[in-house]
Formats: C-alpha cells, structure tokens, sequence
C-alpha cells in the first residue's frame, strides 16, 4: 500500500512503460535495482518529516527541496547534474474567479516526484493518459513531465475562458448602459487574474525551450514534439490574455468616454429644463411686483391669458431644446 | 470522382507540375509510386472519421492530426521528421465587421492536405493559379503551400482596408461633432477586430522565416523569394494594423478631449444663462416687497420704466457674455 | 532623344563614371555592351506595357516588378540573385500636411531603373550630384542607389520640421488658454503624419545595414560609410518622430488636465455668484410675504435700508468668495 | 581586536572555510601568506582614509573605490582583472515606506571586503550563515559573495509584501467608496517605492547571469546553483513589481472612472432635486401675482387646497425620479 | 600662440603623456614627426574656412566634416579607417531649463580635435584632468576621448537632479492643492527637457560598448574600464530618467484624478447650499401668495415665527448635510 501516511496520494513502480506495482518509500531503494524501471511518486502538501526522507530516497538538491517548502515559486525548469526541478502554477475556476496553486516536479532518469500545492486537480487523469500509452511512457520520466505539463496547461483553457466570458458580459454592460460600481469592479477583477493567470503561463513557454534543447537524455527525441506542443498552447493562452487585456484597458476608456457623455446629457438637461422653468419665473414674477400702474393685472382674463401665454412659451421652447438636443 | 464523400473538396494528382487527374483517397497509395507526382487534397470540415482515413494514407502525425480537430488554434508551422503541419487563420467581411475561420496545411514531399473551418473563401483560385505556373508546380508542394499562404494573406487586405474605412468614418464622426454612443461602441469592435486579425497576421511573419530556413528540401530556393514575398504582404498588414491601433487609441483620447470641452461649454452656457436671468429675479423680487414706502410703485409709468430697464440690462449683460466666449 | 514616350524622365548611358550620352529603351542591349559601363532609367509612373519592356531589357524578376505595379509597398530591400529591389516612400509638405509617395528602384551591375510614384521630387538634382562625383559614381551603380535613398532621406527633413513647428503652435496654444476643437484636430493630424512619417523613415535603418552586409559587389567597401551617413540620418529623423510622439501624448493629457481644471474654475464660479444672488433672493423673498404683522414694512426708510444692507451683504460676501479662489 | 577603529564592523581571517580569528586591518598582508585562507572585511560608512588604507591592503582598482566613495551607485557587477567590484541597493521599510541603502563588495580570490551605506541591515547573519556551512565556504571568496547578494535579495521580500498590502488596503478604499486625496497620494507613494525597487532589483538578473558566465575562477562550478537561486528570486520579485505597477495603473484607470460616475450621481441628484423645487416655486409663483380677477383665491380652503396639491406633486415626481435613477 | 584666429580654443603638442608645447595649425605637420607624440586641438565654433584647413592637416573624411557642420546631429560613434568621429550632445541647466549643445570630436592615432557647438561648458577641466594624468595619457589619444566624453556625461548629472527638484516640488504641489496652470506647464516642460536629456544620455551606451569592443588600437585595454565607467553613469543617467518619466506620468493621471475629485467636492458643495437656500425660498414663496384666506399671516407673531422655523430648518439641514459630506 502506497497510502502509508498523509501527504502520499500514489507511489508505483513503473518497469518498460508499464505500471508494476505500488510499493512504500522505503521499498524504492531496492526496487530500482530493476534495469528499465522508474518511479512516480504523488505528494500533496506533505509535512517536512516527509519531504526529508522523499529527498533522502532520490538524492535531491538542497536548493530544490527549499523551494519546495516555501510557496509562491515562479514557474521554472532547473537543472541539477543529471535531474530537473520543475515549478508550475496551476489554475482552477472557482465561484468565478481564478485561483491558483502550485506544483513541484522532481525529475530523475528513474523518478518523478510530483508535489501538489493549494488550488489544483488531482493528476490521477494524467497517470491514467500515461499509462493508456506504454510505448511513449517507454520513453522514460521525460514523458511522465510531459503528461504533468500537459495536464496543468490544459486546465489553464476553462479559466481563460471563464475570463473571456466575463469581458464579453461586461462589454454587454457597458453597452446597453447598464454599467454601474460593480461592473466596474469586475474590470478591475478580471484585470488581476488575468495578471495572475499571465504569470502562471507566460514561462512556460521558455521552460518547454528549455526542455526541448536540453542535452540531457531526460527529453529524448521522440518526445520533444509533445513539449513543443504544450509550448503551443501555453503561446495560445499567452496570446488570449495579452487580447484580453488589452480589450480591457479599452473597455476601462470607452466606458470613461461613455462616462462622459453621459454626464454632458445630464448637464444639457438641466440646463434645458432650466431654461424652460426660467419663462414662468420671470413672468410670475413681474406680475408680483406691486406697481400700482399694471394694465393687465386689470384685464378680466389677465390671469387666465398670462398663464396660457407663458404655458405656450414653455412648450414652444421644450420642442426647441428637444430639437437641438438639449432634452 | 474525388467529391466521394461530404468533407472533400478536391482531390488530385500531378506529375511534373501539371494535374494529371482527379483521383479517390484509396487510389492514393497507388497513385504515389509513379516519380515526381504528388497529390493535393482539399477538405472542408471533415468529420473524425474520414481525418483518419486521410492521416493512414500520409502517416500524419498524431498531434497534428489532434491539433487539426481542435478549433481556434495560433498559426503556426510545426515540422514533423520530414513533414510540415501549417496552421492559417482566415479572415472575410462579413456585414462590415470582420469574421475569422482557420486551415489547416499538411505538406510531405509527395501530398499537401488542406484542412477548412469556418469562414474561408474556397482554395478554388489559388488551385487554378498553381496549375496555371507548372514551371514552378513542378518544384513540388512548397510551391502549393505558397500559393496557399498567399491567398489567405491577401484576404487579409480587403479586411484591412475595411477597418480602415470605418477607422476614417469614426474620425469624421468625431471631428464633426456627431459623436455618440453608437461611435464609441464602433471604436470598441474595431478595435477588437484589429486585435484579431494581428493575431492572425502577426505570427505569418515568423512563419515565413521559418519556411525560407528549413534545410529540407520541401521549400527549395526558387520558391523561397515567393515566400519573402508572402512575408512582405503579412508585414505591411501588421504596419498598417499597428498604425490603426495607434490612431484609434489617440481618437479615443482625442474624443474625451472633446468631451470635456463640449461639458464645459455646456456648464459655461448654463452659467451664462444663469447671470442673465438672475438680473430679473432681482429687479422683480425687489418690487414684489411689500414695504409701505417704495416711491417707484407709485410712478405712472414705473412699471414700463423698470421692465424695460430690466430688458436693457439682461440684452448688454447677453452681449459681454457672448464676446466672453460665455455663451 | 530619351523622352521618346511618356513616363520615361531620364535615360543616360554611363561610362566610367561620367555621363556620355542619352538614350533610347532599345538600344540599351547594345549600349551595354560597352566595358565599364551602366545605363540610368528614370521613370514616372509608366504605364504596364513599359514596364514590360523595361523588364524585358534588364531581366528584372516577375515578384519585383508585380510589386511595382501595385501601390503602397512597405520601404524594403529586396534581393534577387545579382540584382536589388528597393522601395522607399517619399514625403514631401503640401498645404501644411503631409503627403507621401513611392519610388521603386531595381539595381543591377550595369542598371538602374527608379520609378516614382505620387508625391514626390523629380530626382534630378540627384542625378546631377551623382555626376559631379565622378570619382564615386565610377564604383558603380551602388553609388546611384546612395544617392537616390539620400535624397529621399534629405526630404524627411523639411516634413519633420514642419511637424516640429506645428506641435510648437500647438503647445502655446494648450498654455495661452486658446486651445479650441481646432487644436485638438490639428492633435490628431500631426498624430497621423508622424506615424505615417514613421512608416516610411523606420525601415530605412535596417535597409542601410542590409545594403552594408551585402556580400554582392554592388556597395563596395568605400560606399558603405555613405549608406551608413544616410543611415544616421534616418535614424536621427526617427527619434526626432519618437520625441514628438511622446510629448503629442503628453499634450493630450495635459490637455485634458487643463480643461478639467477650467471645468472646476467655471463649476465654482456658478457656485460662487449662485451663493451672491442667493442673499438678495432671500430677503426680497422675506419682505414679499404678506403678514399682517411686519414692522420693517412700515418703517418710513425701510425699503432704502434693507436694499442697502442686501448690497452690502453681496459686497461682503463677494470679497470673501474671490479671497477663496471661488470666484 | 578588529573595532580598531569608527567604520570597521568586522574582519576575520578564514582557512579552509572556518574562521581562524579576528584581524586587524594591518596584519592582513601577513595573515594571507597562509595557504586556503582569506580574509573577510566588512565596513560601514568608512572615511576616505580608511578606504584609502583598504585600498592599499588588497590593491583595489582606482575606478572602484572612486564609486564605492560616490552615493547612488546602480546596482551592477564589474571585473577588474582577477578581482570583482559588486554593487547592491539595500532596502527596509521604515514607518510604512521603503528606504534604500547601498553595498559595495570588493571580492578577490584571498579577501572579501563589504561597504555599507545608508539603510540596511547588519550583515553578521549572512555572515553567520557562511560561517555554519563550512564545506560550502572552502569553496572561497565566491560563496560569501553569494551569501551577501541571498541576504539582501531576502530583504526585499517583506518590501515587496509590504506594497502588496497597501495596494490591497487601496482596492479595498476604492471600491468602498471611501477614497480620497489620502488614497490618491497613497497610490503615488507606493508607485514609487515600486520603481525604486524595481531599480534595486532588476539589475541583480543579469548580474547573476555574468557571476554564472565568469570564465575566472572566484565561481566555482558547485557554488553555481547558489547564485541560479538567488537569480530566481529576484526574477520572482521583479515579476511581483510588474504586476503590482500594472493593478496600480488599473486603479488609477478605475478610481477616474468611479470618479466620474460618482459626479455624474451627483448632478443627477442636483437635477432631480431641483425639478422636484420647480414645483412649488411654479406654483407660488402664480399666486403671488396680483391679478384683480383670481377666483382660486377666494376659495375658502382656496390656501389648503393648493398646497397640498402642491406636496402631492412633489412626493409623485420623487417617486418617478427615484425610480428612473436620478435621485 | 594658438589663439591664432576665432574659433580655435587651444591646440597643444603631446610627447609621451605630457604636454610639451602650443603649436599653431600650421606647424602641425612638422610637429607630428616626433614619434610618440600627439595633437590636442579644441575649437569652438570654426567657421568653414578654419574647418577646411583642419581637415587638411589631419586628413579627415568628407563625411564626417559634413556632419560637423550640420547641427543636431544624433550622439553617434563612426569609424573611417583607422580614425574616430565622435558626436556628443552637451547638457546644462541654464534658468531652471535644460539647454543642449553640440560636441564633435575627431580622433585619430596622432591627433584629438573637439569641435564645441552651442551650449556646453569649456574643455579646460577635462584637459586638465588628462594632464595630471601622464602615465594614462601616454596610452594615447584614446583616453583624451575618455576625458571629455566622461566630461560630458559627468554633466548630465546636474541637469538630471535640478529636473529631480523640480519634479519634487511638482509632487508637493499636487498633493497640497495648490496645483493650477503652472504646474502643468511645468508637468509639460519637465517632460520636454527628459526627453531631450534622454536622446542625450541613451546612445553613450552603444558608443562605449562600441568603443571598448573596436579591434583598432584607438582604446588600448587599460583604457577600457574607464570607457566602461562612462557607460555606466550614462546607465545610471538613463535610469533615473526612465524613473522619472514614470512618476511624471503617473503624477499626471493623480492630478487628473485629484482635479476630478475636486469637481466633486465642489458640485456637492453646490447641490447642497442649493438645497439649504431652497427651504426658505418655498417658505417665502408660501406666504407670498395672495390667497384671501391664509390664517398665519393674521397671527400676531406670524412673521417672527415663520421666519425663526425657516432658520431652524435651514441649521438641521446644514448639519445634515455637512454630517453626510456635501458640505
């Protein structure tokens, strides 16, 4: 049983391509005594104790299992002699925003130790994918990286997508009008996770680079087109997100022009209507003054015929004003 | 017959550079042993079925041929051994705005596959081109590929130049005052189809190098001025579309600018207007008082004397204003 | 006689450096002939059918001479085998904006052909500082090329300057307060220019140091240090372009901050006489009321007090508002 | 003794990676006969006769004590012959904002000399860490280098966290609607600190990579992976910078656009309210007139009647308003 | 006497790094035969006559004397052969503005000639300086260009502080409220003079990269480090800049942000005296209506009491407000 403790989610032994068995960390030694055969070892967030023995096992570097500790690791293919260490960040959609976790890959030419940290899947599908095809895992622990990348850079789509979706809801926002503080706000969200999100895919494209021309038998041939081709779709994310943002930052300055406009509207309106309440202003109040003298205020209708003529002013002006735009 | 099922557009072979006859995908094989022949077949959105049966009669490699099924991949050109795997997005105007779809080219010394999705015009005249230049068909499928890439990219100019029509449009609209909502909405999609169709374009210049560099045979040197020239066309559209960028990010600036003035014209007009019709709301409000003793009351002709003084003083108080710039 | 049809300006037969005589399209075959020596065509938009046979005399490859044809080619150089295709965009001012053609220039060992396109100076004056050299133009025809880049570069100048002076204009408008809708166009006008200026000047930098490298005879050693001076020369009109650009964006903003500013002075200015009139429209109010009781209304001197007091109240308060800044 | 004198922190002698005793700057020259050892010399704000007495002991370069006397050094790695002249800006926060200090390391095969200026901590950890890993300090002079470079690279994380935090506590004050000036400065402080500590930590990048890329031997191979690391770290912090500049200008974008809606509220607060007024004033208006014939005014309730009229008329617009948005 | 005509400055013999004797242009040739031995010429201003003689005696390229003529040329570094011409822009801070002259320097294995144009400080100093230093001068002409590029540049550095104050002085402007036309302007000009001081500083790095990389033995190796110092303070130069437009950039959105807040603060003001004077306004205009029969207006104390619950209610809306903000 490979569940021996916490922390260990999947340890087998892996001999021509092909699953053998599970065994404990402590069997691994003698294990690969066997010619052809390499490890894989599942962590997530295991304690110290663990991570010591782990690197007692395989021999790893200091520096490697010390960043392995410490989170927040920028994504990053490291070489030590004749093993890799490989840091990703991993990205997963929940209740709408984007949250990120990490992994650590430790590569030997006879293990893979996986570390999983904070918001990420399960690789049990990337073990499945590796073991559906013996011939490439034949391959080596190069293939077994590949599947680990694949996996991780796959999950980037749905989050890019999601993000995708919230900018056109957004565009829709600022469109019909309807765009208010917390639209606003959701600019300013989507703005950070795709920061984040930027952060997480943009070296993967240099790591695969990296893997592809490394000299080390670790990537052999055949399965650099694999690396090439998770390299493509991290350009493809890479690409989407530099898209967005810039649509982005043109949506945050069409919408302060709408803005803007908008608050011309408002300004044109109150001055028109005020224009138009200016009439029966001025005109109740010069027949409020007390002059002794004031003809009209002597006509029978006087009344009747001041406020219909200044209703008339009003209206004539109100048809004006809409004309021109004003109201 | 090559139209033998839904998914095929064309199917033919060529010996020496010039098409001998339209052939069946299971004659391929056959067809192949004759010398200096190679067959070019055309699809529109084949189904998985029929992509498999393409891909066992040119031994497509299997990322490719996943690649091929997948929508919205970036143009690229990936080399497989001895092969190539090209990815071209299309752009047309639709309705006036623009609309993309993607093709996907395999080339191998004896076959080019070209894959439609989506919005594409038909490879028809690009096939009639080719068979019209045997003298350079007979170089082989480079000169295909060529002919290819040169019809999307010259696709791209009409969409270009459309952008640019409304770009001109919007800069009238701005200048003559007529700017409104449906303007800046316009600013926003052509800005957003601008992004586009740099992503569609932008990667054909790195292509372009990468096809004139090979060391294999597939492009071989006569062909290569045509691809420089292919690149030169891709070149010039990124210029123009980064001049647009430029210029629509200044509109939008441009137009806040205007904005802004034409609000602080409108507050400076209510302003105005304000002061005038302040100076009867004075004049009336005093004789509207009901002090006992206000001689001017008891004046025959004050009431005719104080409204045209009124009159006099808003009508002077008009002219400082507008020779102000107030109204 | 060379005028022998329209579109043909020029067309002299050179030998050692020296012009000998003028001559005709046909005899150039034979003209050639002679050790030492090339042939110099000038041309002004010639229609298709000289072009055919101005290809048919020097050879020139079907790509170069279909980009010909067509307008707007990006500046670029081309090379064919032993031969050059260069295209570079002249500018010249007419009425205060920037206009912009095309020259393209085909260069062989013993020819070249120049053909201008829309806005641009006759190349004379070229063609006699290149006969003034002797000593230069005896190295070939790679001292034609100089001289005709040269003075294309020469005439960025004059186009620059007059940029340099409108955005002079332009700043002390933004400063004196006379900064109207016209001034923002004329922003957007000379945004226009310099990023057209820019796609001409730009890619002559690059021009130069592939005209530099050429392995081919046609700039030999002692010719590069004056591709390299026109070289400069682009490049300094290149930054000037940059120069300008950031500060036309610099401008824009200040703008935008000067004009809110005025927004705020105008805003509190309505403010300020808003709070003035309000005293008196307070108190014509107070004494507009018909109490019975109101002992101010009988007093013998109270009209005459309570105006004055009104009065004095606005003076006060009017001096207090200007100390503020509000008025 | 070594505290010989005011600017001396520090100096002991090393052999074979263990610390053999203080010195006193006089016997250094003695003390280094010794084979395997060196000597490690830390200062701080050292008068020009004490560098002057440095500069004899260890035969420094003119060039690079005239820097180390000068303030406001960039951080940069220059090679003198067989020895190194390393610049590092230190930085701590201090009440909230960053201050920056400068170090100045000499390194040569036999001596380790460290300057200290301004704010920065004490390197006695650093040199307590050296001092614990003795096989790793055997390998020479280059180790302690880089345990100086890891302790200041360290203290940049707590600068860094810091700014997050107040960039955090600034998105908070945006989108709950209590910003203000106090904010708007905040936003420049931190934009700030950020390019200054983007120009402490930008520069140690490529820094790393020329201590990497020493043909000499003051970097030994094992030691290698050390500096990758504190590279990797630097990357890291440079990464956080970008992305805290890039949310800060975002803020900035959006605080203006929030802004903006805020005051369009704001006036359709004062347009409602103010249509709301125009009722009444309307309609006290038309009573006030003095008109002999104005039957509403002997009405017994005549006074009840139209003010409560009146207030029916106000309190239905309010609700029409308030439902439209406007109050 | 080299003081001989206008425009020549000094012109000195130099055998083996120490000035030997003034030697006047004409004696050059002679003087010259001496091994070891170089000339110093510094002009200011020549005219074309002088500059012809000088480049007789020295040999120098058409070109290059060209150039020398023009002004504003770009700081450039050009090889003809085995000699140098050098462009430097100058820097000095003359009534609180930056002013930029022009410096060309002719370098030759025998010769040095430094053409000043325009404002820029003597080369005395930098003369000076080279012969207090015989043993680097002997090295040859090479590091009398250092001398005076490393003049130039230590120039910079006042002008970039004196911006550094006035952009300080800028920012305390912004944030005390006293911001208003002129610090615009000054936001504007500050600008202006970085982007000169810029294309001033940013092409000495090329240049020294250039110089210490020629293959010629101008710059012999012990010279190099000191070329290499220039590069460096033009780095920290280039810096400091790249800074500063950053923050004047940002201090131009804080202030847009700050002016907008302050609109807002002054409509609220607005709105909310409106609303406190609209409470009065009704009242009044409530007793000034005519109605016959309105039992307030009998009331003994009717007026008083009116008048003290109108003040009452205008007190508690004031507090309200001001509670709320508006005011």
């Amino acid at each position: 049983m490979t569940q021996d403790r916490p922390g260990i989610v999947n340890c087998a032994l892996y001999v021509a391509g092909r699953r053998v068995r599970d065994i404990g960390i402590d069997e691994i030694g003698a294990a690969l005594k066997q010619e052809d055969s390499f490890v894989w070892l599942g962590l997530y967030e295991p304690d110290e104790e663990l991570m010591r023995r782990v690197q007692q096992q395989f021999g790893l570097h200091d520096l490697a299992v010390e960043d392995a500790h410490k989170a927040h690791q920028r994504p990053k293919v490291e070489t030590f002699d004749d093993s890799l260490f490989v840091v990703l960040r991993t990205a997963q959609i929940i209740d709408g925003s984007a949250h990120f976790g990490e992994t650590h890959v430790f590569v030997g030419a006879r293990y893979v130790v996986s570390v999983r940290h904070g918001a990420s899947q399960s690789y049990r599908p990337a073990r499945a994918a590796c073991e559906a095809a013996p011939h490439l895992l034949e391959k080596g622990t190069g293939f077994v990286l590949y599947a680990l990348m694949d996996f991780v850079v796959d999950h980037y789509f749905p989050v890019a997508e999601a993000l995708e979706d919230q900018l056109t809801a957004l565009e829709d926002g600022i469109f019909s009008g309807h765009f208010d503080r917390a639209s606003t706000e959701a600019i300013y969200a989507i703005k950070r996770d795709l920061v984040e999100l930027r952060r997480a895919v943009a070296p993967i494209v240099d790591m695969c680079s990296a893997l592809m021309g490394f000299r080390m038998a670790l990537v052999p041939g055949p399965i650099k087109p694999y690396f090439r081709d998770v390299q493509d779709h991290a350009l493809h994310i890479s690409e989407a997100i530099d898209a967005m943002r810039e649509m982005l930052s043109t949506a945050l300055q069409v919408n302060l022009s709408l803005a803007s406009m908008r608050q011309n509207d408002v300004t044109k309106a109150l001055a028109g209507w005020g224009a138009i309440l200016a009439v029966p202003t001025m005109v109740f109040g010069v027949y409020g003054m007390n002059f002794e003298n004031m003809p009209e205020l002597h006509w029978h209708y006087g009344y009747e015929t001041i406020v219909a003529l200044t209703g008339a002013a009003c209206l004539l002006l109100h048809r004006r004003l809409k004309r021109a735009g004003w109201l």
